[in-house]
């Protein structure tokens, strides 16, 4: 299906801050990006550099004074997203080098902590993608998806113990578990058409048979309509903007996804 | 200033073909990419990976008959390029790693070959950003420029010999003649505002005092307005397409520059 | 100085395991390795990779019954650290694009909540290396440095809160404290010359005045006699090995450091 | 099988001189450093990166006077080298993206012009693997091996013309003719045990079915003992050392290669 995209975000500074944003989607495997935007306002110099983990990040000094960034894209992606119950896990002897650092622990995703927990949610279950939805079951049914119930970040442990959280904090408990059963996973930021509320959106990735697949604990059911703007191993890389010193958040955030050229 | 480049091909397929396409502008230090747009007709599937040089590549499969490529972008960039008389030639053990394969030699530029005539035509220059002046005046001075002129690149060593050639294969001769002098140089294709007659236009940069500056000895005098698409050792390495299997010639190929938004 | 160097594990395996190994040091700007072994026993096939640190990393599935791996490296390394007393704080619109992962939080370095405490230890320092000279004595006189005192790796809050520590911990708490700050930093596993008592060693670097800076509060003073081996974002990323699936856990660890060549 | 390798190179530097260095083997998928040196005498400051291909690089001034570089490493390397009739040609469309670039032409290999040429040597053959042994049975057949030949790497197109060269001018017309036929070759800098007369060695692998196979027109078969010591696209990437300003030859170079532990 063709999207139409978009993310606007209004600051209000009060002195001179660096950012780095991470607002450009890539066309990929997965969706290609046939128009593009990416407005600031007032123009500043920017500088584009592409991060470890292949995403086009901005950097720049946001300037005093009202700041707003207006990107937006028409993107072609699935109207389906895959499901292979059966597809196997892949032996780790066998994954390509670059997918070996999905496997460790990270900031937000302690699994090195949750092997016990994700043995017991899977168990009977075949080795490979039947473990994943024996897991994204289990986090639907046992954590409350509440958007706009965390501002920071929580980590999967933090997750597992408040039992409620954002798509990001899902995601975090989703990849922890994964990787406690050395299944790499990754997250991703991005868009979901007819995501409620509208918003900026979170999933995760896992490594099977091969190749990535997307899951989604947030969702009932797993649709097509997804566009990517950012992977890494967890929310820490994964900022739709990073700004370093004092804290600057947006005056307003505007997310719209709507269908296209149907 | 703010430009709008459009490059449209258009092909007629009698089978199936594979293509490498490199049309997508990036944003970086030079420029800021505000809007973009790139569509197929028609549409297929479309893979896009970032080759050794960081350019975005966009592979697919031509399908039999009609197909068009329509590129677009508005594009903030420098209303006049950087000079720098006097910036000194970098030791070559000062230069950063990823420089060092910019002073070997290429396919179309035959660097190990130029060390005597590059060294005569530099005479009496200071090292550095004036070897590179007195270069592009001797190609200004000797080199025609003749758009049209050769289909099929020629390298630095053939581009000499004939003393006529497009602005790639000016390019080549200027290459290869500041590797000769152990000064990396690299090829850029992409845009320039003003061109006479319009098309895609490529030049060279040269590593002096610490940055790259830009050269083009097809203008008489360096101005702004330029939009690179791809970097690369010389033109093997920056081709618009590249299609594998018999050879297939655009139909149709469009290229637009203008300036708006003033 | 001349180090031999020498890090030999012995393992007794129950069913073949998949290992990551990363027990090869490199040469590069603060060490040169003259001579290196790296012997298995049994011999099994090795596949070796670079990870996104630069580290080279090796692949192997140690067979049923007694493994061993041997390691040992002859070495030239600084007989001083490089200290910088006044060494300015870089700006982050300065800091080069792949030094900016090393400002995100990670899962042992929880910088997002160490940004007052920070303030607080290096409160009237002249930001840069006077900072860091702050911190590394406040981890000197706040926490205990005990070799041999945890297993598994604790994390920033974790140490923060015990007080106590082996070299990974206490480094993890300066990393943290670094990032919070907005200052780079980066974790290194290795040798150091006159150890008490020997044994692989952790310690970090800061990235100020436009270089890496080497840090270590294990010791009461700053020598020379450092060899690196792996660098990463926190132990998460530099483990010696990693092996996967149930725990194996050496039989026997010797690990040798020894001047050579006066 | 396991060798002992060693490559011992003599300079008598006239003012101090730049070199890029590429000995030191690395471990890979075809074999296993085991033990290695690498000694300079006298000693000055190297610093190792990594290049566009994953050699390891070393950099260094060469300072005045005697100045002596000692390599040597113990290496498994594999009895018999793979060979594959029927390995099929790849797509492209089913390349890796880091293949592709083995695709173009380069310096020396001038594959832009060897289309005819090569479709007529493999006429009849199944594309893939069997093209291969016939482009190799050709240069066995048509060009003369004659180590000591050439002091200067030799272009495809020049060593076509010539009907003689060494193993590296070999090497190129066997991979121009590969990517005329977009068949990705690569160049392959090392050691072969029982080479005579003894030297450094080039060969080529293309990539069939898969994977890189090796080949090599300058043996009557293709029998095991190879030691990878650079990639490349031809011989401008894998100089064993480039030096840049006056040229400097070694005043002794010293090649070995024996069986150790049968």
């Amino acid at each position: 299906m063709w999207l139409r995209t978009s993310c606007d975000l209004a600051f209000d500074i009060s002195a001179p801050i660096p950012f780095v944003l991470m607002l450009r989607p890539r066309s990929g495997v997965h969706q290609w990006i046939a128009r593009e935007e990416y407005m600031l306002e007032p123009s500043v110099p920017v500088f584009e550099f592409t991060d470890d983990y292949g995403n086009l990040c901005q950097r720049l000094i946001a300037p005093t004074g009202a700041f707003t960034v207006r990107t937006s894209a028409e993107v072609m992606t699935a109207d389906h997203v895959d499901q292979a119950f059966g597809a196997p896990f892949v032996e780790i002897q066998n994954l390509p080098d670059a997918v070996l650092s999905y496997l460790l622990p990270s900031r937000y995703c302690e699994s090195d902590r949750f092997h016990q927990m994700a043995t017991e949610i899977t168990a009977g279950r075949q080795l490979g993608y039947d473990q994943l939805a024996a897991i994204v079951t289990w986090l639907r049914d046992t954590i409350i998806y509440r958007p706009g119930s965390s501002d920071m970040p929580m980590s999967a442990a933090e997750v597992n113990s408040r039992r409620v959280g954002v798509c990001r904090d899902l995601s975090h408990l989703g990849i922890a578990l994964c990787r406690s059963l050395s299944i790499p996973a990754r997250m991703v930021v991005g868009y979901l058409y007819g995501l409620q509320p509208m918003d900026l959106h979170a999933w995760f990735e896992a490594y099977l048979g091969g190749r990535w697949y997307t899951f989604d604990a947030t969702q009932a059911q797993l649709k097509g309509g997804y566009v990517s703007v950012g992977y890494g191993r967890d929310a820490a890389d994964v900022a739709v903007y990073n700004q370093f010193g004092p804290a600057v958040y947006p005056t307003a955030q505007t997310v719209r996804v709507e269908r296209i050229r149907d």
